[in-house]
C-alpha cells in the first residue's frame, strides 16, 4: 500500500503518454488542454488505490482510472457551457477558448474516448465495467437536470435534494473506487463495500461543502464564503431551514432569496443567522456525521487488513477535515 | 428473408417498447420527442437484415438496431446545436422547442444511453459489438470536424473530402451492418464484407446527394435543388471543378462562391455550366459508380445464398436509383 502521491504520480505518468495533437486538431486539442488543466486526479487516485487494495498491482487499473478521469472532464467541458462558466481551474473554459461548438463535440468525443478506455479489459470483467460506467454516467445526467430543474422549483424536498447530489458527485467517486475493485477481481460483497464507502463519503462532502460555503474560514476555503447565499442557491442548508423555521423566519428567508444586493454582506450575515436559530446548521453537520459514519462503517467490513485500508481513512480523514 | 417493411415494423414495435417518459422529465422527454420525428429507420432496418442473413432470428439484433438509431439520432440533436438548426423532419429542434442546454445534456443521455442497448449482448460479442460502436462513433465526431474546418479552407483536397463524407455519414452505416453480423456470429471475413459494402453504399449515396443537389430533379429530390452551390458548400463537385477546370473556370467558380445573392438563379445556372464543362460532373457520375460497384462487388463475395442476399441488392438499388 503506497501513498496518495504515488498513485497520483502512476495517473500523470500513464496522462503523459495519451496523445492529444491528433488530427482533426482542432477536436483533440480542447481535449489535451481541458485533461491538463490539473485538478487534484482525486476520481482516478480512488480507482488506482482501489485496484491495490484487493490485487497489488494497482497499474492494470491505470485505463480504468483514465476512463473516468476522462468522463470527469467531459462532464465539466459540457457543465460549463451550460452554466455559462468563463474559468475552470482559474484558466478559460473550452467553450471560452474555442467556442460553444467545439466545447460540445470535443465533449462528445471525451465521452466515447472514455468507453474506449475500457476495451483494454476483457471478458465478464469487461461487462460489469461497461454497465457500471453507463449508469453512472447516465446518473451524473440526471444528477445535472434535477439540479437545473431545482433552481425553477420552490418545493424540492430534502430527499430530492440528497439524491441530486448523490447522482451529481457521489455515484462517480463511488465507480471510480468500484471499478478499481472490479479490475483487481474483488467479489462483489467487498466491490460494493467500496461503492458504500466512496458513494456515502462523497455525500459528506458535497453536504460539508454546503456548510463550509456558508460557514467556513475564508483563509482556507477555496471559494467566496457565502457564494451560495449570493446566488440564492437552495442547498441544503436552506431547505433544512424553511423546513424547521418558523414562519416568520421561512418568510424572511424565502425575501432574502428573491433579492440579489451589489452589496451582500448584511443579506449572508441575515440567512447565516435563520440557518443558525432554525436549527439548520446543527442538521447539516448531523448529517455530514451520519453520512461519514456511512463510509467508515463500510470501509470497516471490506476483506482487507487494517493496515492496507489505512490509506483510505487517511484520506477520507483528509478530505472531512478541511476545514483545519 | 423478409421485406424490408417487416424489418422496419419489428424496429417500430420495439421502439414503442421503450420508456421515455422516465424522471426527470426535462432529460428524457426531448429524447422521445427526437426518437419519435421518424425518419426512415434506415440504419437499424441494416442491423436487423445483417443480423437475418447470417442467423435466421433477426429480433436478437434489435437492441444493437437500438443502440445504432439512438446514437444516430444523438448525433443529429448535436449536431442541430452546432448548425443553428431550427428545423428537423419538419418539426422543431430539440434546441429549438427546448433550449441549447437541454440538447446538450439529452444528447449526452442519449449517447450513453445507445450503449447501454448493448447490455444485452455477453462475452467477445460484447467486446466486439463496444469496439466497433466506438470507433464508429469517434469517426462520426471526427467527421463533424471535418466538416466544419473545410469550411474555413480554400486547400481541402478530394481525398480529405472523401474521408470526412466517409466518416460523417458512411461508417455508421457500415458499422450498423456488421454489428447486425456480430450478433449473428457470423465470421470476421464475413463481417468485413458486409462493412465494405455498407461503407462503400454510403460514400456512392453521399456523392450522388452532392450530384442531385446540383442536378437533380426539382420534383423528386427531396431538398432545394441548388442548396450547396447558394450556400457556397464546397463538395465534391466544386472541389474537382478547381482541380480539372482551366484558370478562368477556377476564378469564375472562386468568385460566385464568395457572394450570396438573393436571387441565386443565374449564380445557380453559371456553376452548374462550370460543373460540366470542366468535366466535374461526369467524374462525380464515374465515382458513384464505382463506389456503388465496389459496394456490390463486397456483397457478392459474402458467403450466403443468391436469394438471401437479393433484399441487399433491392435495397441498393432503390437506394442509388432513387433519381426515378
Amino acid at each position: 500500500m503506497y501513498q496518495l502521491e504515488t498513485y497520483r504520480q502512476a495517473f500523470l505518468d500513464y496522462l503523459e503518454t495519451q496523445d492529444f495533437s491528433k488530427e482533426p486538431l482542432n477536436l483533440y486539442e480542447p481535449v489535451g488542454y481541458i485533461m491538463g488543466l490539473g485538478g487534484k486526479r482525486m476520481r482516478p487516485i480512488l480507482t488506482l488505490m482501489a485496484c491495490d487494495l484487493f490485487s497489488k498491482d494497482f497499474k492494470k487499473a491505470l485505463p480504468a482510472a483514465m476512463a473516468v478521469e476522462v468522463f470527469h472532464n467531459f462532464s465539466l467541458v459540457h457543465d460549463d457551457i451550460m452554466d455559462d462558466a468563463p474559468l475552470r481551474r482559474g484558466k478559460k473554459t473550452v467553450h471560452e477558448k474555442w467556442d460553444v461548438n467545439t466545447g460540445i463535440l470535443s465533449g462528445d468525443a471525451m465521452l466515447i474516448n472514455a468507453y474506449q478506455f475500457l476495451e483494454t479489459y476483457e471478458g465478464e470483467k469487461l461487462g460489469s465495467l461497461f454497465q457500471l460506467f453507463s449508469k453512472t454516467a447516465i446518473e451524473v445526467c440526471e444528477g445535472q437536470q434535477y439540479d437545473v430543474d431545482f433552481e425553477e422549483r420552490n418545493d424540492v424536498s430534502i430527499e430530492e435534494y440528497l439524491k441530486m447530489i448523490e447522482f451529481k458527485t457521489s455515484v462517480l467517486v463511488a465507480a471510480a473506487l468500484k471499478m478499481g475493485a472490479i479490475v483487481a477481481d474483488a467479489d462483489a460483497e467487498n466491490q460494493n463495500l467500496i461503492y458504500e464507502f466512496g458513494r456515502n463519503l462523497g455525500i459528506a462532502f458535497q453536504l460539508q461543502d454546503d456548510y463550509l460555503d456558508a460557514f467556513g474560514d475564508p483563509e482556507s476555503f477555496g471559494k467566496q464564503v457565502g457564494g451560495d447565499i449570493i446566488e440564492n442557491k437552495k442547498t441544503f442548508l436552506y431547505l433544512k431551514a424553511m423546513e424547521l423555521g418558523d414562519l416568520d423566519a421561512q418568510k424572511t428567508l424565502n425575501d432574502l432569496f428573491s433579492i440579489q444586493p451589489k452589496d451582500a454582506t448584511s443579506k449572508v450575515a441575515l440567512v447565516k443567522d435563520i440557518f443558525q436559530l432554525s436549527g439548520a446548521t446543527e442538521a447539516i453537520l448531523n448529517e455530514v456525521k451520519k453520512y461519514t459514519d456511512f463510509a467508515f462503517d463500510a470501509l470497516s467490513k471490506i476483506e482487507a487488513s487494517s493496515e492496507s485500508k489505512t490509506v483510505f481513512r487517511v484520506f477520507g480523514e483528509q478530505l472531512m477535515n478541511r476545514t483545519a
